[in-house]
């Protein structure tokens, strides 16, 4: 049998190592249209902030290791650019321009998400930060061109973690977007705390600012916005990203929520011998029940895997995504998992939300600190839809106990009865999480 | 209606509180043999080790503040010493000797736990660490007499916060006890990661090592064991702790497990009319659903607080409790929640148990250090039994993602699925605690 996955990245690489681990027989041939496979794109902001590390170190394994040491047929500088279920081949091209097929009994699409850059004139001048190479290119143009200030478009996870890091490097940097506020999913007065974070570390942010077209200027660019011109040494594209499903819908294969590609728990598409895993495919969400598109890197490692169970039958059906985040942004953390207040509504629920001020710790303990936590229940049955949180000190773990609530679908109330730990290093008696419920539960 | 309370700590003041909150008309007295309530017990190595912060910092609220704001009847000095539940009464005695009578309609034992120091001559030169009282006593000893060397009998939670508190002033602590090992209910790997802990800030440590005698020595104390003499001029005993349960019982009311007060959901004792919370009451283990006994704080607030809500009716059932717990020791904490393996053994559960070792964060990240994770399973229903954690970094709320799927009698197939939060800055890709369960689900 022979499988065929098309893109090198968390979940591509995923399934093909544990497809090998699993089938020692099985012929498996991997197309990836760049030369980096198996890599932590999510720590480039962290490897560029630091000039000593060169960015190949977040390389988790070579195409060379999964050629000589697992027999896979990697194939870097391979672009699919078709996909023909009724032959059950992919058409592919070289970048030597010339075009072959290659044969399938099982497809496994993992193309990813690509970044969205606003459609203006000069766009081409924006770095986006998505693929390694992305991360290459800025990282070289840092430390060639003495950046000493950058814009970023964009205000989102990439943009506040470019951001951190592009300071660490002592460049001054400015945010600019059209929506009106930072986090628009966050909570006013949480949202108000990254501002705040922000404007401590002499970030400038321009919400609610048009941006009309990017020029050049000098070495760098000239960013021409409603009522204000940006000169940036460097102009870092960090708008959003959308699922690759092109290949997909030009197969005929269902699309679903922002063009993402639909799959059931075993991550089938719509073609029974086609999968799709990572960003560029759909999931479940575990609150409503509904597919979502929320591309996360732990997801597509699990969807990954599972494309690997299931070549042999359906042997792992995923359960769903509860869209659980966290990103850092200076010495602050913000963490999410469910659907905030504006979501619930959205999916028909009946929702409450409530935001509570805390402390980290003991107040006695060194380290106390605010944390701000909020929470959103429905009315109607009293169930937990979702948390935030905002803080400087034990953020990133706290979301984790809403995060097993939400897939268990327990209740508010439920939740208030948990026992989590406490010592006064770690949390006051009452965890800001249980206070957190116990205070929402007083609105539903 | 009169509400009386028998002991004024975190689960009677909790629901004196509450209950003034609930009833604005109902007579409230709360007994207390002591003269402080409301206060941060478990606060107190941490104040010990720090000479400049007075231990009544540790009150949350005093005495005066009750009575006057709170208009409850709060008698400090005032030990009960006998119910009489036909008569539905109190026999009190005060500090001057003088015995009175005190009626109830509904009654609250909430005396906590006692300190058990071994049965050995002069073991009265011992100190505990229990009540504020304990606190100022060793805190004054340290600063009066020039305290360089201090054994602590005990090697448990209470113990190694006092040993590192006392490390902290620069004393030279020695730590002994009988049974074989540190930390028995943790796997031995992992007590070992505690033990290195210790030796690397050099505590001596005498496990397996008896005790005979306590005897004065110049100001301090000689504490001859088996096999060694070892001089201390402060000998604390964190021998472990038992449930006040001798009025209670001499009233008639069941005692179950470990000799704590038997309650139900609604902390009614085996008397309708009377209540238990606190460290003197047992509760039911989510796990086994068991009866159980394990005094800890936020369950003493929890039940303290659920009381006030039953007086006038049943309102709020308690679920139980998962046991979890966390404490610091050095650059370590160690958590745990739920069962261990050979807990669950005695439980009657076909238990597994698996080990990993993790990094805690990406492994290109500052402060990425070890995590070791101990989860238990059932080999029968795949059910989630328990988990611990060792580590440097990002232990303690990572349990409370066990103990909330402990809670929702959550399998380790289902936990595999949760979706954890990840960010480099926090966490690899897979968090440890999914690591910790596929591992586990690979041996059920």
């Amino acid at each position: 049998m022979t499988f065929v996955v098309i893109g090198g990245d968390a979940a591509g690489m995923s399934a093909a190592s544990r497809a090998r681990r699993l089938y020692p027989d099985l012929e498996i041939t991997v197309l990836e249209q760049g030369h980096d496979v198996s890599y932590s794109a999510c720590s480039m902001p962290y490897n560029i902030a630091d000039p000593d590390t060169p960015m190949d170190d977040l390389v988790v394994r070579t195409a060379r290791e999964f050629i000589e040491n697992h027999h896979i047929h990697l194939l870097t500088g391979h672009r699919a650019t078709a996909i023909h279920p009724d032959k059950k081949q992919v058409t592919v091209r070289t970048l030597q321009g010339e075009s072959t097929a290659v044969a399938y009994d099982k497809l496994l699409i993992a193309t990813g998400a690509v970044p969205t850059l606003p459609d203006l004139p000069g766009k081409e001048r924006l770095m986006p930060l998505k693929q390694l190479a992305d991360g290459r290119r800025i990282k070289e143009t840092i430390q060639k061109q003495k950046v000493r200030n950058a814009v970023i478009l964009g205000m989102g996870y990439i943009a506040l973690e470019m951001c951190e890091a592009l300071t660490e490097l002592g460049i001054q940097v400015t945010m600019v977007k059209p929506g009106p506020r930072l986090l628009p999913w966050l909570p006013e007065k949480m949202a108000q705390v990254v501002q705040e974070e922000l404007i401590r570390h002499n970030i400038t942010l321009h919400a609610g600012t048009g941006i009309q077209r990017i020029e050049p200027k000098d070495t760098g660019s000239r960013i021409i916005c409603d009522g204000r011109t940006l000169d940036a040494d460097l102009a870092i594209g960090a708008t959003g990203v959308a699922p690759c499903s092109e290949l997909a819908k030009d197969a005929g294969l269902t699309l679903g929520v922002s063009d993402a590609i639909r799959v059931d728990p075993y991550l089938r598409t719509s073609n029974p011998d086609i999968f799709a895993a990572g960003d560029c495919g759909d999931a479940i969400h575990v609150v409503t029940g509904q597919p979502v598109w929320i591309p996360l890197a732990l997801r597509a490692n699990r969807a990954g895997w599972a494309v690997a169970d299931n070549l042999s039958g359906n042997r792992n059906a995923l359960q769903g995504v509860a869209g659980t985040a966290v990103f850092k942004v200076f010495d602050l953390a913000v963490a999410r998992s469910g659907l905030t207040l504006s979501e619930a509504k959205k999916a028909g629920f009946d929702p409450v939300e409530n935001q509570i001020t805390s402390l980290s710790r003991a107040r006695w303990q060194p380290g106390a600190a605010k944390i701000h936590v909020s929470m959103v229940g429905d009315r109607q049955t009293g169930r937990l839809l979702g948390a935030q949180i905002t803080g400087t000190d034990g953020v990133a773990h706290r979301i984790n106990a809403a995060a097993v609530a939400l897939h268990a679908r327990m209740s508010v109330a439920d939740f208030i009865q948990t026992d989590l730990a406490y010592a006064p290093p770690f949390s006051p008696t009452w965890d800001p999480m249980l206070t957190a419920a116990i205070q929402l539960e007083k609105k539903l």
